[in-house]
């Protein structure tokens, strides 16, 4: 691993690996708040990973911040020793340390979130960004009093680590273990839920206010981050606070990684939108006047000797650098800081404690500008930095990823879109910054021109595709079910009312484990077949749901939408071309006949479906299996027929009440098929939200695994005393 | 009525009715485009409205533009003269009008438009803002080959009358008539519907990528508020245009009049967000480069003389006026042209024609600045603009209200609110631009502290009121059912999902006359029923209003909602104090007993069952009516009672499919109460949009009037013959 000793040396450097937009130390200034060298570091970090054209080798470029003396942050695979972090039971513990203490503590953290996270899985690379930061606040703000909002929550396990949650870090993300993000009940630090991203000004507008209303003076904090930025929540809240100039501070975590791919598909993804192009030339701040009053009379008091440290001062707080005009925030009523190094622990103290010892400052922006997967060198040169990982190996950052036989959901969905695109150029395909999550980094590799990522910005991407879709294109919007919500005014407003033919691909349909209920695909078939010209389909397998992309592309008069799970597919036969055939709309089909009991699933749960019939006919109970495909429009006369020919009819579906099962129940009566004898249930998700932890455990919790399917039937055919014991329920 | 001859004038005003930042002709600079003065100019046109603090009389203050003469339009009641829109049929007849003649064309378009929404009611003062604004546009472009989206759309009427629908204007809003909206069934010139705010910038950056994609060559114009730009999907859309560089135009309409009142309540709202100071400073461009080189070789091919046209065209082009630095919109990567006289057709035609000729100019933002109401002295002087009118008096400008015993649903709430919130200073409220439409208004009056406005921006409304939440206040949060949709995401991941005691107050329920299908509130009840933590209300009178406004000040662990619809009370007694009587949660009521047929209404539809009910007794049919009160948690004992003891059960709602009956027919499946004999069947709105119209002809077409109800329940108890001739269905 060949290094350079200084800053400097990366001008030798013929060509940097990553984008030189997203390398900034290059334009950074890296001076200390002091304006002098500090000579208490003791680790080099490093800033920028570049190649050598002349003997193509990897360099690791270093900072010496200041010129002082600092060592690379290596992972050996062993726990690391964290003597000072050893310390922090609560954040009370932190305030006494001294900055060499806390850039330490910070290094401590990292290498304890590596550690931990290498062996759970979970979100990196943000959390080794905001190590600095997190310190620095806990250092000069006192939770639970003071609030502070991790938006989105990716980034929160330091925060989780400080305020006594460190022993459960290995319970991340598991059954009944540590929830992923912030989350309200777990802790009475998390001053705000998360896991959807940009709502954190909200919330701490929202707060700030409440605390004037009530007369408190407690301080309140929302860490927002550049991609968080794109979405319009974010600017609806800043536009807000600048009018109501509460006291409210922001922390904007500039890691130039607008719009990263947040799932395992590779390639890296450029920033997206206009904004990221303008935080990277913000570099002044006009009218932050009383902190820069503040910072001279520090200096003042420093003697003449400190004429020039005061200068500098005046500049580094003004943030002056390259100088630029107003900015995009102060437009919004903010005053701007920054921007600053938020790996510098001494600066953000600086910064930090003077905008908390202001008796009424307003709204401040605060920029700070980091490195996703800081310290970590497999995350700072990995593509994704490391983003979202499964459990991996400390010294090389390799996952260990399960070997499974059949591939996501997702990439059937990403590959059958490639194939049908191939064949017909009207195809075009949108997604809200989830490149990889959606599977779409696929399409926007074969089909460049014909991808659009719009950034965080569900509600701009449904309207797009609407606009796309008025010119005779042929949208593919890929949004997560979850994710859609916010952009549901758009699906009615814009699409369906209009019937203009946007196609929905919603992913994550369904419970999705880990990231729990935030990221829970509940909703959607709820809130989506109550529109009346909307087709709403799910696939009940792979092969199904390449079938479904391909009758979604002639479905060219209206919108149609299509969930599938988070997971991998079952083993069903994919073509070599992963083209589907088109399905006729409305089109049910019988999977297996029986006569006595129906089940008519909707999506993936015909799988469990299938495998309850199994448990039942061993119990002599003739099931019929059927797959509706469509809840809208729903297939009348395969429903007239299993209620005519069943003495039992059970709809099934992993999604909320509202959905499918209200859809056949409406039919059911207004057909009069529920009139006589027929018992028919419906089987969704408990109301209730289900916490993270593995897909199974969760099936299990709201009871639609194939034991609580067999359960249900025997109950209802007058067997309910064999249940319990049969299948363990 | 005084006046004063010039704008200089105006300094002598000691005191200005509206807030001076309204009043935009005192820093306009109402240079013309050539930079000389024109001496084509007939009509004085009323800038500003003040007040003589010396006398206390109003001035109204006219504009001599460039020194030319002007008259003010004067309305006699009569239909207006008008010579020149009488030759339009189709945009095509204006290509080779004069700028004389498209002036004269804009004020005959005021006139028309005064004329005719005084005999249909609608929206007023934004049409009568976009006169010259529409003839420019129609001049320079041709639709509808070039797209223009109308942003919301309340400004349509003048685009309507230009492009074939002059001749149907007195049926606007009515059933079978005009919409009051852009509609793409009603014409090819509406490229893109509305009816919410904010859509169009999204729209039509779609439209204008499928343009190239496609390799046509049209043009995309999105014409967009400044209260509208509030939202987040405009910056959204913004920030993804700059990015993407297609060429597209944005108009932005800046009237200083981010969040008027949009209905009838008095007073004036200030516009709120820090964006409309910003946009109040914004006075410059630096980077229309090509613009001003093309207005540069105009003015050379006019020879020396023109030395210092060139240099004002030139300042002109930059809009260099006070020297303000970059604005928002260059950050987010549009061109930005502007301020342009929005009143002033030779400046749009110039300016417009410019941008046309442009080979490629990429996004650009052309800020024009009007005044809603323009030309119409009682619009220009009402504190709501007369944005939302019904019939009036031309001259005087007085409305026609319908008289009435009882007040609007929205007035019970506002008025039950404020007496809440005297008993308790932790209840709070918050709406998104809406406080006439909402009633807060009379809140916002009562408790200005405690009332606010955050713009057209449901998302940050709603984790907003969740931040309150946090702090232990008592938001109660009011937005129109069809609006909330747009802030789905955050009621279900920050308000439900952390059990957030926000209370929603969902005006517009239902159907809702002349607004049409954008503003109907069809989808609330499926969307919020599903949510775990959510109780769900809707009252069936205005009584019952009060005391579920009274209920949700009470409920304080967790989210609360309640519907009601567009119109007014039945007359129900209500408290002289307007204060309600919390009703138990979940407990639902019967208003009358009967043991064959149990109608089991949700909301105000309770009224129309008591109707059927009588209508039913008259043929000897014995009905139950109850009034559900709650759709979650739903009165289990009472649909079981109603279930046993009854042949037929029906459940009724104002809204779609998914909502109180699905809950409904779940309950009932799951206690075994389908299993026997009961017949039930479920009303709701049926599964399609229902068009503007008076209500009464919506609830028709619904199928959900009392004779409907009572015809189906003659169809299930076997009368069906009897139907059609008993009540004329």
């Amino acid at each position: 691993m060949a290094s350079c000793g200084s800053l400097k040396s990366m001008c030798r450097l013929s060509s940097l690996v990553q984008d030189p937009n997203n390398c900034f130390t290059s334009r950074s200034p890296w001076t200390n708040a002091r304006g002098k060298p500090s000579t208490k570091r003791k680790f080099t970090r490093i800033v920028a990973v570049g190649k050598d054209k002349s003997n193509n080798e990897t360099v690791h470029i270093q900072r010496i911040a200041n010129g002082s003396p600092a060592t690379i942050l290596r992972y050996s695979g062993e726990k690391p020793d964290t003597p000072i972090l050893d310390k922090i039971d609560h954040p009370i513990n932190m305030k006494n340390l001294s900055i060499e203490d806390l850039e330490k503590l910070a290094d401590e953290l990292r290498e304890e979130i590596v550690y931990t996270v290498s062996e759970t899985g979970g979100h990196l690379s943000s959390n080794l960004g905001v190590a600095e930061l997190t310190v620095s606040l806990h250092h000069i703000f006192n939770t639970p009093n003071d609030k502070i909002i991790w938006d989105v929550g990716h980034q929160a396990y330091p925060h989780k680590i400080l305020t006594g949650r460190r022993s459960r870090m290995g319970t991340m993300r598991q059954t009944s273990g540590l929830a992923g993000f912030p989350k309200r009940d777990e802790s009475e630090h998390d001053a705000f839920g998360a896991g959807h991203s940009s709502t954190s000004i909200s919330a701490g507008l929202g707060m700030a206010v409440g605390r004037d209303l009530l007369g408190k003076d407690n301080h309140v904090i929302a860490v927002i981050g550049d991609g968080a930025m794109t979405a319009g929540q974010a600017y609806e809240a800043m536009n807000n606070a600048g009018y109501l100039e509460s006291n409210l501070i922001i922390i904007l975590n500039d890691n130039r990684q607008v719009s990263l791919p947040t799932a395992t598909l590779d390639g890296p993804a450029p920033p997206v939108g206009a904004l990221s192009q303008s935080l990277i030339r913000l570099q002044t701040s006009r009218k932050f006047r009383q902190l820069r009053d503040v910072a001279k009379e520090v200096t003042k008091k420093l003697g003449n000797k400190t004429h020039e440290v005061a200068a500098k001062m005046d500049s580094y707080m003004r943030g002056v650098v390259t100088g630029q005009g107003a900015s995009m925030f102060e437009e919004l009523g903010l005053y701007y800081v920054g921007p600053v190094d938020g790996h510098n622990v001494e600066d953000l103290v600086y910064v930090l404690s003077k905008i908390k010892s202001m008796p009424d400052p307003g709204p401040v922006l605060v920029h700070i500008v980091t490195e996703k997967g800081k310290g970590y060198l497999p995350a700072e040169m990995a593509a994704d930095k490391m983003h979202g990982v499964v459990k991996f190996n400390t010294q090389s950052g390799k996952q260990t990823k399960a070997k499974s036989k059949t591939l996501s959901y997702t990439q059937y969905f990403a590959d059958s879109l490639v194939a049908e695109a191939e064949r017909d150029d009207k195809i075009v395909a949108i997604h809200a910054a989830m490149g990889g999550g959606t599977g779409l980094n696929t399409f926007q590799k074969r089909f460049p021109k014909r991808c659009f990522d719009v950034g965080i910005a569900e509600q701009h991407a449904v309207t797009f595709a609407a606009g796309l879709a008025t010119e005779g294109l042929k949208p593919f919007c890929a949004i997560y079910s979850s994710f859609l919500q916010r952009g549901y005014d758009q699906v009615v407003h814009d699409v369906d009312l209009q019937k203009l033919p946007v196609r929905f691909a919603l992913d994550r349909a369904g419970l999705v484990g880990a990231d729990g209920p935030t990221h829970c695909g509940a909703f959607d078939t709820t809130f989506m077949a109550c529109l009346p010209n909307m087709v709403v389909m799910a696939p009940s397998c792979e092969a199904e749901l390449i079938n479904m992309v391909a009758t979604a592309a002639t479905i060219d008069d209206r919108p149609s939408c299509f969930r599938f799970p988070r997971g991998n597919g079952i083993g069903s036969y994919i073509p070599s071309d992963s083209r589907g055939t088109p399905i006729e709309v409305g089109k049910g089909r019988v999977l297996k006949e029986g006569d006595r009991v129906a089940l008519l699933g909707y999506g993936t749960i015909v799988q469990s479906c299938l495998e309850a019939s199994t448990l039942l006919q061993l119990h002599g109970i003739s099931v019929t299996v059927a797959d509706a495909r469509f809840c809208k429009p729903l297939d009348g006369n395969l429903i007239k027929q299993l209620a005519h020919n069943h003495e039992v009819l059970i709809t099934l579906e992993e999604g909320s009440i509202g959905g499918f099962s209200s859809h056949v129940s409406h039919f059911l009566a207004s057909n009069g098929l529920l009139d006589g004898n027929l018992k028919w249930r419906a089987m969704t998700l408990p109301d209730k939200y289900i916490e993270h932890g593995a897909q199974p455990n969760q099936i299990e919790e709201a009871g639609l695994s194939p034991n609580h399917i067999a359960a249900t039937v025997l109950s209802l055919i007058g067997k309910s005393n064999d249940i319990l014991h049969v299948f363990n329920i």
